[in-house]
């Protein structure tokens, strides 16, 4: 486990806060586009299931344990084992999940599901701004004389976020990441021009709110507007995710929001080494200057086959994984204790997941 | 401005959060009740209005700023200041308001406004113990980590207050405090005692919840809970505000949560030298051994007639007030800044109001 080129997130380990954002895209149902949820619909629910069993402990809206198709536990078994083992309070942001969460959180005001990006827009006119503003305020007053490290949890996100950067005029196409371990490049880029042509958005846009309401998401906006209200209120902010944090770096960007020394972008070793993608090169197009921090834990010593999958190239990242492992390392915990902490929570969660099978 | 007892309270002054707690109850629309509100229908949007304003300086709701019938400013100005001055951050909570505040907030799933308490039962049965279970799981969340300062809002508290202690075993007759320069002690009995009558409740009654579900409101026992969850966290916390935190203690007490130590009660000297109240007393019958923390700043040297108003026995507390005022003093920052940073704001706010009433 380290970090590449030495590179230490400068926050203060003391008094940090972990904000998971969660939300839907109606996009994740498309066939083939993700694996995070038993079938293509139940991507829907998957944000709100990882939101609450990260709270809670167990999900509360349906009687499972969100896990993919191949029983690979979703990215929230080991970020709850890294909060606890940290001892780092959690808030819960809602931009748009499709089913609301059981749990206390916050429910942006303009919160909504994002329509299927290949069929038509995204989101109605103006809803990007007012949720860009909404998760700013929140940033700019929760985030106030803390550190923050942001997670978040949108199936079908690496799709809109490629989308979103290529509209706004990055190279993004065949350089996001996936959930699964093959990645379906083509139909990402299919799914992205079926919605240009049928939003009829000209590309390139720089404006990012054209772009997100065209042919973004909910979630990639609200999170540009709570790192620029943190960012306003004096914190430093870890982006803990893969390729997704690079389209809300890319808005930011656009925005002319300054954020070199004050954010940086943590994501896994899984991520890192995957080579259908290309997150250093993608970061440092999106947003020059801002570090990549990549902190990893060897998850093939593992007991449990569904750990050991981690390293055949499921899931990689999501729910703030990257970001939680930089911080553990930040404060020298060893990965053994990791891993040892994981496969507690997986045991545990496992026992869950075989009682609910019964029920 | 002085601690009482020169006790300090317990807490890690730079890993603080300030979450503050609105709710409403319809007990705030009998006629003489509440002076928090322009009229006493309006008094169920000061909440909203009060949070509004906290987060995003002005409200959004209403183009109005929440003040008493005399023109005196909320509480709220002078927490928005203290909150300024010493960077702290802040989360809204949502217990039940009359109004969905328009900033982003954690709302309680189980949240719901609480009826005239004097009219039959504040709650259906259940609610009390859901809000209790959601705020705790909250605590036990967002304050892992940090410590807290808790503040509430809730016009027509201190009579729900009182019922609460009441109906639970304690003599809170005539011993809790009001927001207005004459308390009126007699109608709150009366609207209790019919509340008892119409509820069919037996007191005393040990169980909280089914006080609260009877003759409460959604904000006491919500806040409970979330001190119950943040002291399970690990967390300390102050309670700031007057003699309603009294109601808080009461149903912590009553479910024998050991706070000892890791709670204070913080209240301004507005509110302490009341003699038409007795918080000392009160807290001493409800959690003896929880300390009182008395903050004051001299408000009869403004330049304002609103503030100074504050010394003729308006208001007093409210906002969590009293809990950040002993921040503030607990970090050496003179009274003179403090009233210098609350001048400030009230003359924002004032020519906010200005610019209303021309609208």
């Amino acid at each position: 486990m380290g970090y590449s080129g030495g590179y230490k997130p400068p926050v203060n380990e003391d008094r940090l806060v972990f904000v998971l954002f969660i939300g839907s895209t109606k996009t994740s149902t498309i066939p083939g586009i993700s694996i995070a949820g038993p079938t293509a619909e139940a991507t829907l629910y998957t944000p709100t299931l990882d939101a609450e069993y990260l709270l809670a402990g167990k999900p509360l809206s349906l009687n499972i344990v969100p896990v993919s198709p191949e029983g690979v536990p979703t990215p929230a078994v080991v970020s709850r084992a890294l909060l606890r083992l940290l001892g780092i309070p959690v808030l819960v942001v809602d931009s748009g999940a499709f089913l609301e969460p059981r749990i206390p959180h916050v429910a942006l005001p303009s919160r909504r599901v994002g329509e299927r990006i290949d069929k038509g827009r995204a989101l109605p006119a103006g809803t990007a701004v007012r949720l860009f503003e909404e998760a700013r305020l929140l940033g700019r007053t929760l985030a106030r004389g803390l550190d923050v490290v942001v997670g978040e949890s949108i199936p079908g996100g690496t799709t809109t976020a490629m989308a979103i950067m290529e509209a706004l005029g990055f190279r993004a196409r065949g350089r996001v990441s996936s959930a699964g371990p093959s990645n379906p490049h083509d139909l990402k880029v299919r799914v992205y021009e079926d919605g240009v042509k049928s939003s009829g958005l000209k590309v390139p846009e720089r404006d990012p709110f054209r772009v997100v309401d065209a042919v973004g998401d909910p979630l990639h906006v609200s999170v540009a507007g709570f790192v620029a209200g943190a960012v306003e209120a004096g914190s430093h902010v870890i982006l803990g995710g893969g390729t997704q944090m690079c389209a809300v770096l890319a808005i930011l960007s656009r925005l002319g929001i300054e954020l070199e020394g004050r954010v940086a972008l943590a994501t896994t070793s899984w991520l890192a080494r995957d080579s259908s993608s290309d997150i250093e090169g993608l970061l440092s197009d999106v947003y020059p200057g801002i570090p990549l921090v990549v902190s990893g834990v060897d998850f093939d010593r593992s007991r449990f086959r569904g750990l050991r999958m981690y390293e055949e190239g499921y899931v990689k990242e999501g729910v703030g994984m990257g970001g939680l492992l930089a911080v553990a390392r930040a404060r020298g915990i060893p990965g053994d204790a990791v891993l040892e902490a994981v496969e507690e929570e997986y045991e545990r969660v496992a026992g869950v997941a075989a009682e609910a099978g019964k029920a």
